[in-house]
């Protein structure tokens, strides 16, 4: 088999990590198999790197900022190499250029368009590990350029669907994909299998494990992905492709999200054109607007509701101050004491009354619903943030693990 | 005016150290020139870096410790590339092999072989401020390579000769090169002008201003080089061709080397290819022997002396004595406790009786000499490590600075 192998900031976090995931890959081949290993920076070296570029300037050039972070991967790479040739396996470490990982020029959040496989190839059939750094990549200009934050999982899963891998294994600091928080919800199980559209809903309704980015790639090239430990050997999640049978799991996660704010337009006149008005601008400033609602009324104006996340409010609401007036809006508030709380599953596809039964369950809660939406294989309410735990409780219950 | 300006690791060596350098590229900008920037990895990076290296392992792989270390001059290039851009001035960040500094594969220490003009010269052309990082290259399969410790000079150097620029600027902590060490000699004067062959030989004699390799380089293709203080604004010292009138200087500069030992060969059989069975294994360990002593006696056997690099000197040993042993010598003796002291001038050449003159000055002082070794233009002697500063002092009274 060929595998993939990917290791996360906190799996390469010390010498000693760096050591122990040697050994794991030291295995993997001991057992047979070829493998390319993706890593990260050591955790906690992206931030210092940023922290030297704060100490220079308050507003650091985007390119030079990618140059500067990429050195984090290289270290691992250079150190686990070390590490591997030092155990006497033949290793060719690789860095995103040398690969020719060729990505657009949005630096900090480039795109991956073509990853060449010559070399790949021939150092996996030369027998060598191949060790490659993650997060980077070099545009046609041949400036080293970088995914954005998580995005060594995106060169995992792409270098993975280059070189035909049987499977690519993204080692983390969890064991797999739960159905809940299991900090918040004692009874969530580990998941054995999901499919990619499930997991895509779950990365952006605020579980943490795989970059979004990465999953649409393993699923539009029907890569087979799988969520373990790097710090127990158990196995983990297994991402596949949708089978019939998946159907008949209504539910089989439930999210929630502590970084959104609600902000809210009182009393908009009622006139074709306004919400356009108002999202370009805050489009413009690169804020993402998650949820929106507008309730028309009867007197020609309505209060219109959207959320953003929380990092991004002060300079949403300057946005926003600044229309209001112009379009003569009644006021603006805005709340950042809500949590969003989701349920995905594709059994919500083929099983009517799946929300009212949410509705139900946190309306006998006591829980007052204040946003919700829908898409085909998921339900997202926002609530008062202290309710966020209970309602997580009370959902994983009805929905995945009843009380016994 | 095209201007290269190298800044070594104590020029760097703080967020504010960098924007201060940045300010001196800025007038040196503003001032009407042309301007490419050699860096060096922020002082202490290169020891941080290898210490995390020999976490991983005791016996680090050269070509990761090159990626390793690489990342040193990769942050500089980034870091100093924000400044400027935050200023305000188009800059162009270029990594070893995005210039395409071709070298040959030794890993740590690399030789130059090419280095394209292409990017280098369209940067320039557009306006932009080159920053280049020093001490990197890259080999004819694409693996980044380093030149060894000081080889950012050797960087500098040579791409002022590719680009045909008018002056390579080296910044460093002092302010030029002296006639002796300030330290030991307080009436030691700052060189205005100095050969290549009399820098060549003060570089190798212990003088720490310039890498020997680029003061080659420099001779090799006519490059003129000013060494100067990153933090005055006064002029240093140039390095140029050598013209007629310096031949009347008979003395340019006295310097001294504490790194030396000495390892002597007792009765050691004087018979043919001794010396080539004790200096070949001690080749093949990398060690650099510097002078070599043999006197033949009457009765058939012969005293050898060397010298080697204080680090070396129990690596040296246990070769020596393993030889010794097999040649049958007397026995095997090592003294660190040496100083290597050496005068070195142009004027040398056409006059007689400079080292008579420099022995008889030490005899006055009661200094013993333990070994004589001479070139064209310079005269290098061995002593007791306690005479080391009272030698200097007196040999630069005589022939540099004759008190009043």
């Amino acid at each position: 088999m060929l595998i993939v192998q990917k290791y996360g900031g906190t799996s390469v976090g010390s010498s000693e990590r760096i050591k122990a995931v040697a050994q794991r890959i030291a295995e993997t081949r001991d057992a047979g198999h070829r493998v390319a290993v993706v890593v990260s920076a050591m955790s906690g070296e992206t931030d210092r790197l940023l922290g030297l570029a704060g100490q220079v300037t308050d507003r650091p050039d985007a390119q030079a900022s990618d140059l500067l972070v990429s050195t984090g991967e290289q270290v691992t790479v250079a150190l686990l190499s070390m590490a591997l040739k030092d155990m006497g396996y033949p290793t060719q470490p690789l860095l995103g250029h040398q690969v020719e990982i060729t990505t657009d020029s949005a630096f900090g959040r480039a795109r991956i368009q073509r990853i060449a496989t010559d070399r790949l190839t021939s150092a996996l059939n030369d027998g060598a590990i191949v060790v490659v750094a993650g997060f980077q990549g070099v545009d046609a200009d041949d400036n080293i350029t970088t995914l954005g934050r998580g995005g060594s999982d995106t060169s995992a899963v792409a270098i993975a669907a280059v070189t035909c891998a049987d499977v690519c294994e993204i080692y983390t600091d969890v064991d797999g994909v739960y159905t809940a928080d299991p900090r918040i919800c004692p009874r969530a199980r580990k998941m054995q299998r999901i499919s990619y559209d499930e997991m895509l809903e779950l990365a952006s309704l605020g579980a943490k494990v795989l970059q979004i980015r990465s999953v649409e790639f393993a699923k539009r090239h029907h890569v087979a992905v799988h969520v373990r430990s790097s710090f127990a050997p158990d196995t983990g999640t297994f991402l596949v492709e949708e089978e019939p049978s998946m159907e008949d799991v209504i539910v089989s996660g439930v999210t929630s999200d502590l970084n959104q704010a609600k902000i809210t337009l009182l009393r908009v006149p009622d006139r074709p054109g306004l919400a356009a008005k108002l999202f370009g601008p805050i489009a413009d400033d690169n804020i993402v607007v998650d949820m929106i609602i507008q309730n028309a009324s009867a007197e020609g104006s309505t209060d219109l509701t959207f959320t953003v996340p929380q990092d991004d409010v002060q300079k949403a609401l300057s946005r926003v101050a600044h229309i209001a007036e112009e379009i003569q809006a009644g006021g603006v508030t805005s709340d950042t004491q809500v949590a969003k709380v989701s349920i995905v599953g594709l059994g919500m596809r083929s099983h009517a009354g799946v929300a009212s039964r949410m509705f139900q369950v946190l309306a006998r809660e006591g829980i007052n619903i204040q946003m919700i939406s829908t898409s085909e294989i998921k339900i997202s309410i926002v609530i008062e943030a202290k309710y966020r735990e209970l309602a997580v409780r009370v959902l994983h219950d009805e929905f995945i693990a009843p009380a016994q």
